[in-house]
């Protein structure tokens, strides 16, 4: 590379979150920083874009080799702002995070961080979301930091297929007692939801989301997945496809022999 | 089957919405319906769940064989409450739609429509997800509801695999324009944004989101792409995997060898 790097930042915990500045801190290392993020959380948001309302962007840090910028669009939102309307030239690194709270198994989904990097992989930047398994605000990024570090320096390098971006998640324990690194499948999981049916002051009914998360195969199967991974103090790093054909159906499709109406 | 099928049906163009009704009334024909949407659009809502504001929901229609629901949670809530508070016992079959507009190639990612399908596909249920390629209110849908009848009855009697839904992408033509159907991949294509900057009457500067799509590969690659079946006047079938994993790209992954920062 000729050039200085530039690397794109977001999130979708918003702009103080601890896991944003601990992921600023260490990009910074590698080159430019041009980092968007929300005011307020945007967790769940998935691959949301905001077509009903105006966006705004407002530039809130100018310092030698970084922009910070606060949006009130999604995650999704801010990187399209980020590659069409913010910078000066395509990123040569798209990063996520440091979500606060795991994005392993079907999580992936719902997820705003992992949205963010699905987008920059949709336009060929080589992207990767990271996420810590604690969700507190205060939680300790020391381990995931150095993770990042890790992983950003060897994407800078090699780079990544187009269309594929990595999601990488951390387990919540010391940097010592971190395993290492194991290339894994998305578990097969999915949550399982409790809605908490509530009555409101004025006697109308309401509901929380709550749930908890159900691994379908808890020894993984022939691949290593990354809840197992997790489970057993590794990193874990699912490569993600935008493609989402289920290509090894196809041909089996194929047989259907649908009826016209 | 033994009993009479069970069809929940949710869409992202909001309870009044045209394809919504006539997507219903097609499921009429195989069995009992619970229908839940929203009042408002929730387009591009894409797997988006609502955790920091109360669900509501309310049951505006209760006759022999279909019950309606309005919900102010985006289509993934809705699938989820449906299956955890709504129903008496998981559907045979849930689709979605019919939309209002196109969700093929990576549209798919930002789809409501969609995600409600896969959201099914997660939970082990037979999911479909239907669009018309015309976004206007008053759309057509006359074609859409007998291709609509001929998936429904197939995949009541044939199932899918677990994990995989269909996207099922309908040319704005009239029925004896359709040429049949084709199952296809995901074209590689992508929104390529022209933010609109304004300048509201407080003189602050916001954004409107636009763009045009861009299709990667106009003559497809060795797989048939919906795109390119859609603009031959096919109807297109993706089978989408809710299993992201780029498993094609695991081996090559295992060979980063990856500093532990």
């Amino acid at each position: 590379m000729n050039q200085t790097p530039l690397i794109l930042i977001t999130n979708d915990d918003g702009i103080e979150a601890n896991g944003f500045k601990a992921l600023i801190s260490v990009a910074r290392e590698f080159g430019d920083v041009v980092a968007i993020s929300s005011q307020i959380p945007m967790s769940g948001m998935s691959h949301a874009i905001t077509i009903k309302v105006p966006l705004r962007v407002k530039l809130v840090e100018e310092s030698p080799g970084i922009k910070r910028y606060l949006t009130n669009g999604t995650p999704v939102d801010g990187v399209k702002l980020a590659f069409n309307s913010l910078m000066e030239r395509k990123p040569d690194l798209l990063i996520s995070g440091i979500n606060h709270g795991s994005n392993s198994s079907s999580s992936v989904l719902y997820s705003g961080t992992m949205a963010a990097a699905m987008e920059g992989a949709i336009n060929h930047i080589p992207s990767v979301g990271f996420s810590l398994l604690d969700y507190r605000p205060q939680a300790d990024f020391t381990a995931s930091g150095q993770i990042a570090r890790g992983v950003i320096g060897k994407v800078l390098k090699e780079g990544l297929p187009d269309g594929i971006c990595l999601n990488v998640n951390i387990p919540a324990v010391k940097v010592k007692e971190i395993k290492g690194v194991k290339i894994c499948k998305q578990a097969n999981g999915y949550w399982k939801e409790e809605f908490e049916k509530r009555t409101d002051p004025m006697g109308h009914e309401y509901y929380w989301l709550t749930g908890f998360f159900h691994n379908r195969e808890p020894d993984g199967g022939g691949e290593e997945t990354d809840e197992k991974a997790l489970k057993e103090h590794y990193v874990s790093i699912v490569p993600i496809d935008t493609d989402l054909t289920a290509h090894h159906y196809l041909q089996q499709l194929k047989s259907f022999e649908l009826p016209l109406g």
